[in-house]
């Protein structure tokens, strides 16, 4: 089979051949149409993220090994199975739940998976989806989709849909809250419309681009919108809030800047949930915590049966994910580049079969 | 009445002569008997609270008035009643619950009126215990103890136990966690106490001091004590988890170098309940908030049903809150200074009704 | 002031005139615009309900006590205040939380006063809203209502929104969830809207009315519909449910009749919401709770913080009450009439102040 | 291997030879040092239960296939593993997770395969411990014990302790709530010691049996007796509470006549959680589930996370599972006979290797 890989952190990806792997025990090998081009795969490709003091906290570090095939918004049709794989047959058309754990952490054992002590991510730890074929290690990750559901919007459903519906839950929004939504881009925008179909809260779009405003409105079913490169973004929320503040905060960038005003913007009791993987550190005063018993909220992707959850939101046209561009599997590295340089809206996703 | 009083930030508090209140409407007037000194207290004598980068948080600034009788922890007996008081009768053993919120916000309208928007909490805005009676906005604030508890108990119930118990609550421990609880003071004991008797978690002990952690494995129960000025207490709680880390740690200090600490010995999906007064700035790695899939949480008193809760296990002997020092109303400057020095074990209480 | 009054159950309700009350303490007079006409008020004018073996259980060992005014749907003005009412001030549009306890009671300390254990319900253990004016015991149970709601579509929000609002919050309902509302009349319709504005589950109605289906599926936007009358309901929901069974039903009717089915087309695990007061008993299969880990939940109303919420839904149109009649004051007996009779679709209003 | 199987209903077991499996994929071969005696063997071995009317719920009609190896309660050591199977090696010792799910439906996705829909649980669907080895279908589904725990105590803990913990948790109970424990038994007197352990309730123990009661004042360390032959439990329960009714119950015999007693003694709001597998019918009076408030709650056994939870408990000894009778493995069906006639107090396990 065919498989884009990363050799070396910043080079091309290159297009590798090798033998199709056979499944066994409860494994599955499923034939990918479709694979999602996720800022993460970015993070994968320059081998690290910013941490502390500026300092880059390596892949490696975290236990990435390369070569490795990215790839973890998998969508497509199932090719063979292992003797005890069932449920599901030949041909049936699927998503790939990615976020896969080692099964006996306590994460694990509660069906959170994607927090898992020692995390099996394919496209991640493991090879994923930019190939022909992926070997997925059960079929309990499998999400039949059926036909309603096309192949590309499906695939970003398992992270792009599924951190933005991650995130919504930990915010945990009431129909009377003010939520502040930073960053409209593919994960705020369908953060939007989540938020708008399973809380009833008010939602607060805010980002530095005028065009993403707009499609937050328009698509996302925001009630109001704050440019924070245009008008102080601390004063826009209190007047909005009726000088209250915001109950929740979900911030998809997640950087220095956004977050420290994020800080000035709160109701106490609010909730900050902090999702992007920009980077950089936060000066946080420790007493306010107490006092304005604020609770700042790391989320990371979402569980299968959030998934199972996406899937029917989106089969019955609730949620409406975006796909802006697709990519042949030996276009990968153009894929990367472009939503690198911020030239891809929606999502992009590379079409290995076609 | 007599009461104690700060007339201005550090200065010695004055004895003062006032007319004694009636109550109207809800309103009940309670006989205090004993009322607790807390370390909040310094902070309202002190005028402010440290935040970031050393500048003073003014207690002014968060609608603190001067004069102030201080004293949130009080306990006493019915004097008279307001006529729409009902429930209760003229000498009655109440406990306060002092965390008073003005009542149409949405913390108050579920019963976390601790965490109310504009609060009015009793010996913080509003004249409080260092006195000998006190106004109390309503019959619904009293709790009934009976004979069964000790009065100067009782009145530790309020805060120094309710803090304790509001933090344990934020931590939702279960049986199979770690958690490692920072300060073996008067709130770090009472918490151990707290954990022991309703989480069945394994509990970890951290100090500075030798003696606090004895009493903490005698009288609090816990598993495992680390002290953090011998030893690295990041290595140790490594250790003690076998490499898996702390799946909470609740922090009774608070300040910049616990912090730092606690998050390096977190397992991931951990809580950091943060509860201490102590102050300063933590500078927080946001990568790691959605990687890791922390939670910072900052825990504020408890309620009015926590503290119900609390009086069942304090009756029932099954929490045993410890008053080491009793002081008269004319002595409240010492015992603040006393508390202050870091001379008082346990709790310290005043004793305007003799 | 004139008032509505049952003097004694099953008589015509007479119209009395009494000294107009004067607010003391936190009390708050409220000049009523609009008063519901709910099917609980014809059980306050029948004078009970029927329990096991077709007994009737009396409302007088409910605690009523006759002449009452009843009325616990009031949307209205503010008329005057007592001393210590706040917050709000002479002429604001408000809808009153009916559903108050007692206060100190463990449901009232976490704000579920609607499950206090002496309850003091207006309109129902005390004079409510068929009247010109009522006495709202605290400022603390208004919900200001500003000029963008109708008075008599906010009148409604108090108790046919709450209690479905209530029983849908019960039902715990997830977007991959089948639930079967059962009585597709006021309370059920609404329920659906709520249900598909705040839960993103699949909406199976079910009553045996063909015109009121028509209407759940345009107003209430479920996804199916099933007329019981015509059709096997046990059948229809297996069908519907690809034969796994319906995860919850919500039961608006929950007599006999319409229970016994429900038990029958219940998935494991399901949640059985009974919210109807038709009455009548069921005979339930003990071994059947444990081994299908059924949970059958009773609903009573709802909390104030859910009709704030409750209010920010219909401020926004998320929701839309349907008021359906209109009558003044002396008309109340005829309206209960008609209620009784099944001739008012959607909400009867009485109007005292026109 | 031999296996001690049910070749038909009501029949002696008998001791069959058979081939030791050999694991494949994530399979683990379990070599079998204990095999807990439960109530549902019998009825497994009776071939059915008692439902509605008196009449029979056949284990057939549940998908029970004979013959059966019964046997759900495993203790044992790693003999041989699948070559997908990880984590563990050869000669460990391990408890044996039996609840299994076929691992895709909700249920499963959250980590509740003990609620799946088509449960596959071993000694009831698939051969269990009553055998010299047993074949678990994942590595994940063990439960490491190390040294610290007795292998028959530590195999009571998946169905006896796990059933009453699974319970306990249902019953959400608060330090100030007030819970009656019905049935003093094996399983009731877990729930006691896990009640007492984990929540700070105050324990009301009911039984028929004062020799059982008193095992629970001393053993269970409950905080009072009831003995509903020798007195009336609703009048015992009313005046124990101070005539407020229990918060909670949890019946771990659940026949009609313990829950028409417990439905009589509740406070409003109260939850009832139905454990036992007795049988029979309630005649349940619908309009008092609304108005009171009520929940019904079935309770079927636990999670795999539970019993982790469970196993850190009896390892620091928090909880002291009971094992009073031995029996080989050719003595199953003396073990059955001798539990079915009540001669077993606490629990047998049978060892069928020594």
């Amino acid at each position: 089979m065919k498989s884009a890989r990363i050799i070396k952190p910043k080079e091309y990806l290159e297009i590798q051949q090798s033998e199709t792997p056979k499944p066994k025990g409860s494994q599955v090998l499923v034939k990918v149409h479709s694979s999602g081009v996720c800022h993460s795969d970015i993070h994968l490709w320059d081998g690290g993220y910013e941490g502390l003091g500026g300092q880059i906290l390596k892949t490696t570090d975290r236990g990435v090994k390369y070569p490795l095939t990215p790839g973890h918004e998998i969508a497509g049709t199932i090719e063979s199975l292992g003797e005890q794989a069932e449920g599901i047959k030949k041909s049936e058309k699927v998503l790939v739940y990615p976020w896969i754990g080692e099964g006996s952490c306590p994460a694990c054992r509660i069906g959170e998976e994607n927090l898992c002590d020692k995390p099996r991510s394919l496209g991640v730890y493991v090879d994923g989806g930019y190939s022909e074929y992926v070997l997925v290690p059960s079929y309990k990750y499998l999400v039949k989709i059926g036909d309603d559901l096309d192949m590309n919007a499906a695939a970003t459903l398992s992270c792009s849909a599924l951190t933005a519906y991650g995130a919504v839950k930990n915010a945990n929004l009431k129909p009377d809250n003010n939520v502040v939504i930073v960053g409209a881009g593919g994960l705020g925008l369908m953060a939007m419309q989540l938020a708008k179909a399973v809380t009833g809260a008010r939602i607060i779009a805010m980002d530095l681009d005028d065009n993403k405003l707009k499609t937050a409105k328009q698509d996302g079913g925001v009630d109001d919108v704050v440019n924070s490169k245009n008008e102080d973004p601390v004063k826009a929320v209190m007047e909005l809030t009726n000088n209250l503040g915001a109950d929740a905060v979900i911030d998809f960038v997640n950087a220095s800047k956004t977050v420290e005003a994020d800080m000035q913007f709160l109701r106490r009791r609010a909730k900050v949930v902090l999702v992007g993987l920009f980077g950089g550190e936060l000066k946080l005063s420790l007493v306010s915590m107490p006092t304005r018993a604020y609770r700042l909220i790391g989320s990371y992707t979402g569980t299968l049966n959030d998934l199972t959850e996406l899937v029917s939101l989106a089969k019955r046209e609730i949620i409406k994910p975006l796909v802006s561009n697709r990519f042949k599997l030996d276009q990968a590295t153009d894929a990367l580049t472009m939503l690198k340089e911020g030239k891809i809206l929606g999502r992009g996703v590379i079409n290995p079969i076609q």
